[in-house]
């Protein structure tokens, strides 16, 4: 069977500042949705697609540092453009996967893709949860919080935790792994909505809207008093340098992502060195990638959180590849609430 | 007895700038060399203090995180200042101390040093070695190196280390530690002398001359074709941000000082974050204080690499109390080479 097979891509290389929907085009293709003899290709037919900022990294002309980790590497404008995934199989040439299998793994902003291989797809038991969430609490999302919370931050009880972009896909969890662990956690975001959401649903002991603040370091001494201990950071920039000016010794900081500065260029941060040897600070960026061997206990602990009501599911869930390009212009302008797909 | 203590103190704080001499004065009181009874002081004639580049920060007006550490606290103009060094007691009214013990603790820039209750003092066993290595390559710069070397960096056998300052009391020995762990080791100094100092006697595998160089992202690319792995800072800045940008994934920094922000205002090191989230790159700065529970360890390694020939020692000797402040503010135009004091 052929089908039309409609997929987002970039027109261009995007320059330093903020993508617009203008950037994007709509391409369709033809396809035929049949594996040939002797392949071992997989037909998927999508039905998630993880809508992330880093991929805005991916649309310009990569640095280097991006080249390593190849699933940060560039998009060839013109190209469909690859991200975390959730689908149904329609045909399979591996032996692994048979037809209507649900499997999660690197797909396309598309409708159907063809795995190569069928290699980097695991099959997905839904254990009673809503497809989303495999993608979401229960997927990288989750994972990458929980990782960087855990791994490079190494909470203990009763320390001072702050989260930015705490109503973002990896942010909110983040906070609520932080609540779980017995941590006093402050998060910020740029909407009151989003404020009144993380104090209120999401258990933050406190949350401000960083767009009302014109003095980021004055306003985190005001949040922490006695200073924080982690910093779980999104987003760089000046937040960066007011969060290393409010660190208690041995304080740690894990870099996920910095949205800040994938858009503006000039904008890095500069954080006060003196502070970081006095302090005998710790900064650490991370990737979800190492930590993928440690899934299957995520999804363990944290399905059994989520049957007792422990986290909350955000989620922002846009329908049709039609939608894609504009759910993700949205993410630069502060339009998520959690997950975006 | 009452002699005349010579001491060296700042006449006012000193700004954001290098430190002149015409900041210092020598100033004299009178002294009494014998302890009051009931009193647990320990009075101490010095023989070697150490002069580091760390107190230009305390001579400032201090920032809050230098608060949070005794050593680093500022210092009241026209007082003496305190620094690391080593003497002879003169007299004790302290049991542990008695007249003529050789002692290493925190004394100052002066002849005679009245410690109070003399708590913080340790006694000096010279196992056959120069008095002045006990500051030095036995001493708290050793430590400092090993510490920040072994501890913070983890370093691995075959494993690309560059170390900034390299001919400095901490950098020098550094280099020489990497080279016995098996690394490849690359230093960068002031002048010409120093580089052939590191290439030769020392044992660096390369060295530049950072004077010389335009454009420090290209030269750390000409001496590390296959990237770093370990950056040994000790000076912060540009030639921080050119590390960040040739560190190789999962690379680590420690962060040891900052000369070049110590006396510069707005140079500030702005490394590119996204580099270190993509490269899984870890900064942290460390302090000698939070490893001296192993110094007894750290003396019986090292004695025996100097017993054996393994490490070279580096001293810059000055003489007399006068020279102090022509020795500090020599620090700051790169005037010294190994230890100073």
């Amino acid at each position: 069977m052929e089908v039309t097979n409609k997929y987002v891509t970039v027109k261009t290389h995007i320059d330093g500042s903020s993508p617009q929907e203008s950037d994007f085009e709509l391409k369709t293709a033809a396809l035929n949705l049949s594996v040939e003899p002797g392949s071992k290709d997989v037909i998927v037919k999508n039905l998630y697609v993880s809508i992330d900022p880093y991929q805005i990294n991916r649309m310009k002309r990569v640095c280097s540092s991006q080249k390593l980790v190849s699933t940060a590497d560039g998009i060839t404008p013109g190209q469909a453009i690859s991200a975390h995934g959730l689908g149904r199989v329609v045909a399979s040439g591996n032996p692994e996967f048979e037809k209507d299998d649900l499997v999660v793994g690197l797909i396309n902003w598309e409708e159907y893709t063809i795995v190569k291989g069928g290699n980097i797809l695991r099959k997905l038991d839904p254990m009673g949860f809503p497809l989303s969430y495999h993608l979401g609490v229960l997927g990288l999302s989750g994972l990458t919080a929980y990782a960087g919370f855990v791994e490079v931050c190494k909470p203990k009880k009763g320390e001072k935790v702050f989260v930015s972009a705490a109503c973002g896909s990896v942010g909110n969890l983040v906070g609520q792994y932080a609540k779980l662990f017995g941590c006093h956690v402050v998060g910020c975001a740029g909407t009151k909505q989003k404020v009144e959401l993380l104090k209120g649903k999401l258990g933050f002991d406190d949350a401000f809207n960083y767009k009302e603040e014109t003095d980021l370091k004055s306003t985190l001494k005001r949040y922490f008093p006695d200073g924080m201990d982690i910093y779980f950071d999104n987003v760089g920039g000046k937040m960066l340098e007011a969060s290393v000016a409010n660190m208690n010794p041995f304080g740690r900081i894990a870099v996920c992502g910095i949205i800040s500065e994938y858009t503006g260029i000039g904008e890095r941060a500069a954080p006060d060195m003196i502070d970081i040897v006095y302090k005998r600070l710790k900064i650490q960026g991370f990737l979800v990638i190492d930590y993928l061997k440690g899934m299957d206990d995520f999804i363990s602990t944290m399905s059994n959180h989520l049957s007792t009501g422990k986290i909350h599911v955000l989620e922002d869930i846009s329908q049709g590849v039609e939608s894609i390009s504009s759910a993700f212009v949205g993410l630069f302008q502060g339009d998520n609430v959690g997950k975006r797909w």
